[in-house]
């Protein structure tokens, strides 16, 4: 179950102090343009020691194309992607390698498997999702490419503060991901206060993908929501997924929550952009809740692995707020999840063609 | 994508209005003690026409068994359970046979597959749920006697109404799965206003699961609340899902977030039972989200086959609030996820033993 | 494990003597017209019954359609399948309840479930194979209108009987599947001298694929040779399988084995249609070696189920030859296998078009 | 699919000229002691170069473990194995890039991906297989300790030579993997003459796994020996496989084919150690057949991607009997469905403790 997708199908392997980290992209269509310098833009949006307010361990992450790329193009065999480790600070774990740290998976693994790799949180480490974004720019590059999809997300709540304004350009342009230009400085005085108070806060992150055409998703199981909250709900630390207006469909009345249309298009899009599984056409819209880093210089109260009580303090290098570096993670999970929809979907339909009439989808 | 599971695999069939429903359910231990009125109790749960609060259809929801049981105990080979379908009204369908029904999954089906089965919803109804319950039967019965997990849920808000009080002993004793029996009448006079306007609204149901020892999930793309998320998700209605304080993870800061522990236990239970993927022994706990039903008396706008304008109004049967009837349908997933990954967990770590030490979990 | 093909996606059910037999397929396109009486000439010719050198058990075989087909096509939903057994008569089993019939699967299924349902050889029955040839005729059904492809089979080999010739309009013309006419009424003297023994002989069965394009199979695993291989070892009593001339190879020089071709074509099909995994569009070619039946009025030694050494009569209604009803459950799962690889071609390379050059296949 | 296994899951990737090829073993209990140097002996005995016999391509095939091993040992997390290419020699395929070799992969790649990596084969060379018997290497440690099954195999058939005697312990001892001794000088001078004339010759390899306990495979599609047969013929130039007695099962009657037993064991194995798919304790017993390498020096007659008539002379470094090299790859097929199985079988069975009676199985 380090696999994800059924006919896209990424497997990724690594610890985050291991030699290296890596990824298996299989299924990929022949002919999809790939090169190592693709990967450069995602991965440094993931990346830790860009800013001020992520950790600061500092990995190139190189990305070396090991297989299933020929003269600059995909061939239909499986893409391996390699990037080593070249910033792992693992003295930094030997006080804690016998202690469970509260909030973190290391109580769970030591009881899964009975050992665990403690240096960096070893396979738990957030590291793993290097390799999800790797994987995710080749899916959001067929997207775009082959039916222009284009899949966006960015910071939708930090703590307590709420967006005053939402302005997809203004994302890129800001260390925090964060859609209004106006808040920044105030946010990052914030982080700034928050970092040396050694604590952490949680954040809210809004994925959206426009141009997915009607039809992807499987209407029992393989729901296109269902799929991609397990997809986010798979990233480490997420603790809540929503599609459309999400825990808001709870005190609407539904006369309101049906989005209506005419020969216009859809009125609204509380449904975020998916009926019964199946894509709308509509922007398809997730939100996704990051609980705060639990590594914290404060002392937690726990167990070591002999029972004995102990205080764990936690000294490496963290995120004070895990949720900023995610947009990008979140990004390629939802691409990835699309790529697989579509590919399994002309599996099945492949003959179906175009269908009368579609429903027009205002931005 | 109408199966479900990786070791317990759960396949479904069937429309609403169709000759009947039914599901097979593989790779369940041999020797669990199965009988057709094992599923009689969760069946009468889930089903419409049994108080005034839901959907007037009756099915008598009558169980054969086909397969896969032998003298009273499963043999280890597949078991086939079958309902027929008793009470389709067809007729109420034939006036939107050609019109897309607006916040339903007609005009994805329609984009998806170019035609659809309308009776009823066919296959997009919330009648395939129904299985889904029979199956959580035999995955309930299983944890209960093998591992003693328990596995429960409740109708947490309706519209704007939260519970004043929380007593899991209140919720089967009235028909909204209510957990403050203070509450009910308010409620059910709220519901009859409700339903004589036409309109209808949405619910938040509360899951938990006691018993479900540490080390259970796979951590990462198989992760114990990936797994649940999409489960709940794939329910027909559902917009979000969250684990444990799910969105309020957001403000609430990582020295408070993360649940310490000493050697009587863990002082709290943020995480809901889940950290890195895996479970923790602590109660398994998950919200989900119901939308309001769309299918209403009140007229909407929509699109017919043809592309022309219509007004839609549905005269069938439905629920003025789909989620009074979801918590068997929520807990038969939860059931199905953690007997799915019981039988993965024992498949890999089946030689581990017990592991030392574990934390108590005080209720 | 009940269920076969990753796209296409049969999952069967049913004791050989429980109430019911049936299947569920998943994952077919929509829009292919399905009807019960489709199922008819198959079945038929898998049926037990209906010649002097089958087992006398004489089941109706009727199929009921209880979902996926609306207006008579398949609407992309799963199509469940359901046969009654009405024919079983279990006191033929009663006193072999307790024993291990040598060369069956009773003693396996004991040590692997450790109980087992006995009556007419439970699960391990042939009769399972009955809703394999159901799928198989949605399958071969969908290849033929969609693609031309044609799927045959004979029985090859009887004993030590080879055909004489080799004429694929016999075969319906005859109980035994033969095809050689001339041989008929000399194999059928030996069947009914084998019948009176009360012995048995194994076969050896020929599926043929004509009209498949080049370009179907998956290159490692998913090999097309790999994949009929592990459909016709699924079957019960099959011991062999080959692609092409199959062992043959072995003693074969590498300059006459290859195909070689030229501008008008290949020069032979040594290959039997695959190459590297890929059908190369020559006629694909599968031999398959049936055992005898173990199922005999002839005593054989063996243990019951408290350890204790028995003789093993048996009385039941069973073929002298399983292999001679074996050609349309050969062709089911040829059937299954292509059509689940054609609908996995078109997912990962729909794109690609048509590819020049095409050698062409001689007949 | 380029992933093998249900719960035991390879996936492999890599070019025969690429910068490397490798593998993630996915789902391997943790606990299990694994080091590079435990690669060395099957890689070598799977390598080219080390005798005349061979194509003289010599790898270092050096194993890099690059996750999922701590301290010496697997934590149950990926563990991702990887070997740089280092004698890639990619000129001699510049001549033939255009041209589709006969009986290769050529044509069938072209036509299903519209392009391919002609360098050595790209990913439909034998080397892929270095990848299967690494990964193999862990399956059958796996095995040894925790079950002590032991896998072998040895090559049975060369052309039309058989051996005179069987003797296991003859195998390691000669380049040929041959089980008579007697027989090698001669053999070695039958290949020295082959290898001179330009052509090529087919092998048979005998694969066998001793002590496989009862109850292992799944009854139906996940037959022990339908998967058996999809390993073996996914394995490049297999063409055949049969089970305990193959296709000499056709013309032996049911009498002296089903194994009796009395309470000393079996009396014989003509089912290769399964029944139902079911394993029975036996000697597991499988034959493969490899056709003969098609990459000759002799010319043959093809066709260009142009569609142009060619003749094509294959100038690399070619293996006259590819068989030779087989037996580790065999072992490892083998050995990653018994695991693969065992893991299974736990999952489902894990409750049912040990069975009586055991039929005892002399060796």
């Amino acid at each position: 179950m380090n696999t994800f997708g059924q006919l896209l199908r990424v497997t990724t392997f690594g610890e985050s102090h291991g030699p290296a980290i890596g990824c298996v992209v299989d299924g990929c269509p022949p002919g999809l343009a790939v090169a190592a310098e693709d990967f450069v833009p995602d991965l440094a949006r993931r990346a830790t020691g860009r800013s001020r307010h992520t950790s600061q361990r500092r990995e190139a992450d190189v990305v070396e194309i090991l297989s299933g790329v020929h003269e600059g193009a995909t061939t239909g065999t499986p893409i391996a992607l390699l990037i080593r480790n070249t910033d792992a600070r693992s003295r930094d774990y030997a006080a804690i390698a016998d202690s469970f740290r509260p909030g973190h998976a290391d109580y769970t693994y030591w009881q899964k498997y009975g050992r665990r790799d403690p240096a960096g949180g070893g396979r738990a480490s957030a590291r793993e999702t290097t390799m999800r974004v790797a994987a995710g720019v080749i899916a959001k590059k067929w997207l775009a490419e082959r039916f222009g999809v284009r899949v966006r997300a960015c910071v939708s709540q930090i703590g307590t503060h709420l967006p005053q304004a939402f302005d997809w350009d203004a994302v890129a342009g800001n260390p925090l991901s964060w859609p209004c230009a106006a808040q920044v400085a105030e946010l990052e005085a914030a982080m700034d206060a928050l970092r040396k108070s050694g604590d952490s806060v949680g954040a809210k992150v809004t994925v959206r993908a426009d141009g997915v055409p009607p039809g992807w998703g499987e209407p029992v199981y393989g729901k296109l929501g269902a799929e991609l909250a397990a997809a986010m709900m798979s990233i480490n630390a997420v603790k809540g997924v929503e599609i459309g207006d999400g825990f808001g469909v709870v005190d609407t009345p539904g006369s309101e929550h049906r989005d209506e249309a005419d020969a216009a298009g859809f009125f609204s899009n509380h449904a975020g952009g998916i009926l019964g599984g199946i894509s709308t056409g509509q922007p398809l819209l997730c939100h996704v809740a990051f609980k705060p880093t639990s590594s914290l210089r404060l002392p937690a109260r726990g167990l070591d692995v002999e029972g004995n009580e102990v205080q764990v303090v936690t000294t490496g290098r963290h995120d004070p707020c895990v949720g900023l570096r995610a947009p990008p993670i979140c990004e390629a999970m939802m691409a990835l999840v699309l790529m697989d929809q579509a590919l399994r979907h002309r599996a099945q339909c492949g003959d179906v063609g175009e269908v009368r009439p579609r429903i027009p989808t205002p931005p």
